[in-house]
């Protein structure tokens, strides 16, 4: 029974607790956050002890994994104690919105042979496993292009998003994970053209709201990523993948599958599900299980720190891209 | 080149007409209404004569084939007309709305030799065609279960419903016709409920709106029918044939493909394609080649007046069914 | 927190208990189970107590409420037991298969006041939930044609068929009832045909593989069921509510979104979710909720005693009709 | 009636032959090809004049129009010889796969005053009519991004790419008029990457069989393109346009709406229809009679000369823009 402690107790640190204390497979040891009361009310309501000492919570004897969903300029140092303390670490991505010292980070977290795994969830998701089974199993033979929908139901308040690193760092560095995850090979060029089709204040801290990216693995693979800020029919999360002998497509999910015929429109759908929390679920609980199982077994992490930067440099390079109006080698 | 008359230049005998007219295997000699100046305005736009005595129009000599659109309860006397003449005969549905009538005059036919076709025209829409064929491919096994949904878009006028026959000899005649031919069985049992949910008044001519049809052939296959006189979101016309080893459904017929997310609802298709007329366009053309090709090739009818008579012998049953409240054994 | 007794450690009973362990609203108190060592496995996975005597468990003074899951002619005795015990009960369908015992004891309860929800799991399947507010918010106006279609994976082992009470009492009767939540009002009419499509050899105890039942209530509104113990294709459970001003419609469930597309085929789903404990997992936590929520709130059961009569009342009458041949007035 | 005379016997000079006899609004008068019997073969089926000489049928005394589906390089000629000899004419896409060459004959036919129409049958698609339809009904609000997929089933023989122009030219051509179609701007910027991935031996003449493509108007709306010359699945084409109050999409085309549900998958269709003369049957005639609809009004022309230099235009970009890793300004 890997007994866990939960840094930070926000959306996400939530999550992760509600799913560790509900797991067969772990323990819910400690649930630390130094701001306000929420520890607190998360420990009390799941059964386990509160701390407003992150780092005194990684050093306890009693606990042997950590699961980090703290501010993300915290990231690195806090895994980077758990490393050293021995700890095995389940961390929100990204690793830090400055690639230089997300490099450096993963190679010491290499260095020490640390064991750390990157919470890109979405690789958990039933679908985009599916997905990649069905590839691994040569359903549709040779990829040959990748696209990629993500797009959010309605932008972010603005102090998030002054802070939040810009929309490749923030939101389309999931799907940058996404593209090497279904192409199997490293993007080699990529670009990118960005927008402010929602909010053109946004230019007030030089982000974006709608985007597009385009990159080519040096095979020739090929991949497509659209985002938008605002989506007023909900959150819209789709993939497809083409290949030389077939083509895949995972579609959104929605609460239920009534339709419903009336005289002015057919066949209609409800509301897709709000949001990520509500739509990956099933990813985060899974996620937490591949991780468990991964540490249970000395196994490699099914997504590592290399994976973290790897996505952060193709958010650069996007950056980049859009700024410079230039294709830009990895 | 086979030269035809059409008799009857109302709604079918235009449809009917048009499409002779399109034919390359087919000539459109003459058009003949009694009534108005229908068939003449009809023969002037499609190029050919125009007459007010359908039974002259049978008896031309350069006429080889007749379709009959005429009015239910002339169809008897001319499809006997045109058989005595030697003419092939494609005639729309019902033969009568009185069974000891058609029964009497099927038999006269069959006495005769007669070549004739009864226009069950939903046999010949592609989705049916594709059904049949994936059935006596042997791809659903043996089947089992047959559902048929058959709704029209709007209550028809009064006028029309008085002289109808009645719901089941009117609207479901299709539906039985449609059973039988993907049963690939005879019916032997018919149990029927009515009501009168869309306009009660119909009780002034006993007749009903909506209707529920059940049936079961000698080896025990199974077939459910529902009807509905009025569909606010349009003409729906819906199959499943539920087999041994698989299942197959068709779905309705929209204009085009596109759908539309919006904030209230997703994925909403446009509506339905208006009636029968549209639905069933390629239909009526599909039927006439098969009579065309039946014709020219000394091959047995398609359809046969004696798939008339059952389906009208079912349509009797559903009503004795539905007006006792007992099973009627065929 | 309500105290729970669970009677009934088998498939169903399984279910229950680690529903209600992982719920938030209730604590699990004990297993009971005379049979084997089930309860006591069970017991120790969710870290409660097991019983081999389900009464004394019922009697526990740290019992509220008891969840029966027990063998269908324990039933009756058990129910009463608890509710002289004054104990809260969610019991399974049916209450009985002998129609005049399950009548009585309902009458016993509504005497006793007894505090009882029967367990018709569907009811709260969320997509059943959702068609039926559509129907109460007026979305498709007055309901005029309920369709249900309920098919199993495959057959049953033949000593479960043996004492099973025949298709209409043990698979139909939750489409009886869910046809009874959709249509909102009591049949009044029900006809049904039944075959031996799948094994003939059912005729040993006078069973059937694949019936169609069609029923009306009183103000004419109308219901079609079709099941089959046998889908190859899986587990079939789709809805159907026609009204005045619109149709909704359920679809089945499938383990992911994902679509295939190949050179023989396209839009290729995987095969549905495997059977009634997948396809109805929320709907069960969703009962269970509902029951402790009535519980905690003294509110009437949302099924009552009366409903698991009404149901096995239909699935009389459905029997009767198929072995007579006529429609049967309930 | 216009008069018409069809340029060009080979599979498209076909389509159109056909579809002016068809017409009630049209006459076909002559079928002109210099090689081999083909303008024999179908002006006998279609009941017109044959002739070897194009310019001589350009200037018959009983033509009115012109419609030109001659090899790619011949259509400024003989475009230029219709518009000084007054006739009006449909002339298929592209103008010629010179930029240089086209822009001067779009200049010339302007100054001339020539009545012109491009042939981009695509937006006289149903779908396409439809989406533009919606988006200028307000259904979807601002055009934020275009998706367009657009793969053919299978390579082009050998000896046709060899002088296509390539892939941008010869295949993206449609998919750049699309994309102008539903922006409703002009693309200011072309980012292209491209591959070879199903034929590597493409590299001969420089050509590439995948691609994807992405531009940026200068409001900052944004467009996908992805193409490629195999998609073993079939004909794929398909829209998206996601704006600020909504989302469109088309879907692919099937010959009918029947679904097969079987032990492997479910929910399976029929293969798409085959290819372009297939899928876009409805756009050339909707095309033509927008043409004849035009002449007759003495309206502009629906797709303009300046059309076709547009499309190539941004063919031109991205092949610069694949060809030296640089985002192009148009």
């Amino acid at each position: 029974m890997l007994r866990v402690a939960v840094l930070g107790a926000g959306r996400i640190g939530k999550i992760h607790a509600g799913n560790i204390a509900a797991s067969s497979g772990a323990k819910l040891v400690v649930v630390a956050d130094p701001f306000g009361d929420a520890a607190q009310l998360l420990a009390h309501q799941l059964g386990c002890d509160a701390s407003t000492d992150p780092v005194a919570s990684i050093d306890r004897q009693d606990v042997d994994a950590v699961v980090i969903g703290t501010p993300t300029h915290t990231h690195i140092e806090l895994m980077l104690q758990a490393v050293k303390s021995g700890k095995a670490v389940l961390c929100e991505k990204p690793i830090d919105l400055d690639f230089a010292k997300a490099d450096a980070a993963v190679s010491e977290i290499e260095h020490l042979g640390g064991r750390v795994m990157l919470a890109f969830n979405r690789r958990f998701d039933p679908a985009a496993q599916r997905l990649r089974r069905s590839i691994d199993a040569g359903e549709i033979g040779d990829v040959r292009q990748v696209l990629i929908t993500s797009r959010d139901p309605g932008l972010a308040p603005r102090d998030y998003l002054r802070v939040s690193g810009g929309i490749f760092r923030d939101m389309t560095i999931h799907d940058f994970d996404m593209a090497r995850f279904l192409l199997g090979e490293e993007p080699a060029e990529v670009s990118a053209t960005a927008s402010r089709l929602v909010d053109p204040t946004l230019a007030e801290f030089d982000d974006f709201d709608s985007v597009m990216i385009q990159m080519r693995t040096s095979t020739g693979r090929q991949c497509h990523i659209n985002n938008c800020r605002e989506a007023v029919y909900g959150y819209d999360q789709r993939l497809e993948i083409f290949g030389s002998s077939g083509m895949l497509q995972n579609d959104n999910v929605h609460p239920t599958t009534v339709r419903r015929w009336g005289k002015h429109e057919t066949e209609a759908r409800e509301p897709l599900v709000p949001f990520f929390l509500e739509r990956y679920a099933d990813a985060y609980r899974a996620e937490l299980e591949a991780f468990f199982d991964a540490v249970a077994a000395g196994a490699p992490m099914p997504v590592t720190p290399h994976d973290g930067r790897q996505a952060l440099r193709l958010a650069d390079c996007a950056l980049q891209s859009a700024q410079t109006g230039r294709v830009v080698v990895v």
